[in-house]
């Protein structure tokens, strides 16, 4: 297991810096957000605030409110749209675990199994609507442009994880194709609207829309590393979820293609028939880790994170940029 | 059967004018209907199409040409709030199918049921998100924020109904309010954005909502009377749909306050524990008719198409006044 290191160094702490700058913009934000996901339908705010209330690293809003502040920005329209991105966030994963039939979100109880699948979708098309809704009250067509296009983006991104996620034959391009539209799409337009928010320099907003994707794709590479355990010393307690739904991510096709000659009938029986026994998925660990998978995809993850630190050298170094920067190290340093 | 009657007196044919009219703006919101339901991911379009071909009424985008064109308005910006609100309108049968599990839409198997409930959830998500960028496209903030209000509205109705639909002591207060957030607001809304894009003269602006809600619940109330066979002569083949499922319609539940004293046990029996048997639905129809809670409902359908029709005299009586006039008397007059 000592194969794979960790590729930043610093593990802790790494993004008090971002929290401290934000705290008073993200205690109004989450103000804004438990006043909007009230409803006189009793079970809309009672489903959101479950899931809601569970915490999540609220990394998308704090997006927009941060890039909005690099810009210069000062206004209150960066709060709500950090309130729609989040919003947005929010439907969206209720809508994932409907689809993926998830038991756990958060550490809690998946929405879907309190209150049932309809109830799930429904909330999340709430949701969804009352941040376009916010967006409307800022009055920037621009953002309601971005963030309207990186919600049809995701959608697209999920159709395409449902029909191709448990291709073995997936090659690289494709599963960065799905990683982008479904994850970075929206790291991306969180930031960018912020910039947007701030007055435009076009700049300065293409600038953070690139940092965002490749935040977005760096974190989502060490969520899909962390699901085989990420580096040895931290082996997460949700760790295996991918592998037991033959999920085609990156750790796992890269083994699957390096170690197919001599493998193939333990992955078709595990991953392509999902026929899986115990001690399957500690043999794929190894099988990954052994292979270099597992290091190749954390590597691609570092490299995205220093794309999206080479981003933000168009700013001057002050502390909202040095904040933003050690969010792209905590993206790749983190464990959990 | 013969105490129910139709309200209105034409039968066919009422809408001739207002499509005749509408002829070559329609096929103008088809192709963008077509052009924009299109993505890169195949399975989008597919199954968009197999829904959005199946025809429909295309009436809620109808009615935002109609009020557009009926405020003078001669701009193509009402063909992209019509796709718009035919996109929105679609993602709600998308998600509504998939909510009550229902077997047939527009005469076609469910979408659900060939692509799976996961895929109809998530291209409903695209065509919502598609609609908003279309909206972006016509810079009009005002329509943006009519039909993201519709949207919310859509939801919380669709939650409300999902937690009170079983409930036999509903009030006709609640059930109106139900039917008005989860039909009567759409329509509204594609009347009062078709008015808006037109230029803003509030008096019409509002008259054309007005005209709208009144015309979506005298619609549904419609809807919900066919259910139960509607005029007898006219008993179509999916009628029963609502009491098969236990669902609290106005007809249904008129006809259980009426006659509790003596039926309640069949009403608890097949509604509230839905133990139905063969020839229970005739049982319930029979008394339904009996306590005239079918003609009922059909009355405050032609009340809300008479109030339709009195929100348009602040309009010249010109064609299109006309058209929309017909509309409503076809609301109360259809039997499918």
């Amino acid at each position: 297991m000592d194969a794979v290191k960790a590729p930043a160094a610093r593990r802790t702490g790494a993004v008090d810096r971002l929290l401290s700058l934000a705290a008073r913009d993200m205690s109004a934000v989450d103000a804004l957000v438990l006043a909007r996901m009230d409803s006189p339908v009793a079970l809309i705010p009672a489903l959101a605030e479950h899931l809601i209330s569970a915490g999540g690293k609220r990394l998308r809003p704090l997006l927009t409110v941060a890039a909005s502040r690099l810009c210069g920005g000062d206004g209150d329209n960066a709060l709500k749209l950090a309130a729609a991105v989040e919003f947005i966030h929010t439907a969206t994963l209720l809508h994932d675990d409907v689809v993926d039939g998830s038991s756990l979100r958060r550490g809690k109880t998946a929405a879907h199994l309190i209150w049932g699948g309809a109830s799930s979708v429904l909330v999340g098309d709430f949701l969804f609507a009352r941040a376009f809704e916010l967006m409307v009250e800022t009055d920037s067509l621009r953002a309601l442009g971005i963030l309207s296009k990186a919600s049809r983006v995701i959608a697209e991104g999920e159709v395409l994880q449902l029909t191709r996620s448990h291709d073995l034959d997936l090659d690289q391009a494709t599963y960065l194709e799905i990683i982008q539209a479904k994850t970075a799409e929206l790291f991306a337009a969180a930031a960018e609207a912020g910039a947007v928010s701030a007055g435009v320099d076009e700049r300065q907003v293409q600038a953070l829309r690139d940092y965002g994707l490749s935040l977005g794709l760096a974190f989502q590479l060490v969520d899909d590393a962390l699901d085989y355990g990420g580096t040895a010393e931290s082996l997460g307690k949700n760790a295996g979820d991918d592998f037991r739904e033959g999920k085609a991510t990156l750790p796992l096709l890269l083994a699957v293609s390096r170690t197919r000659a001599r493998e193939g009938a333990f992955w078709e029986r595990t991953v392509g028939r999902l026929d899986q026994q115990d001690g399957d998925f500690k043999r794929a660990r190894e099988l990954i880790v052994g292979a270099g998978a597992l290091q190749s995809t954390l590597d691609l993850a570092q490299h995205y994170a220093e794309e999206a630190k080479s981003a933000l050298s168009t700013f001057p170094a002050q502390p909202w940029r040095l904040a933003l920067e050690e969010l792209a190290d905590f993206a790749v340093s983190r464990t959990a």
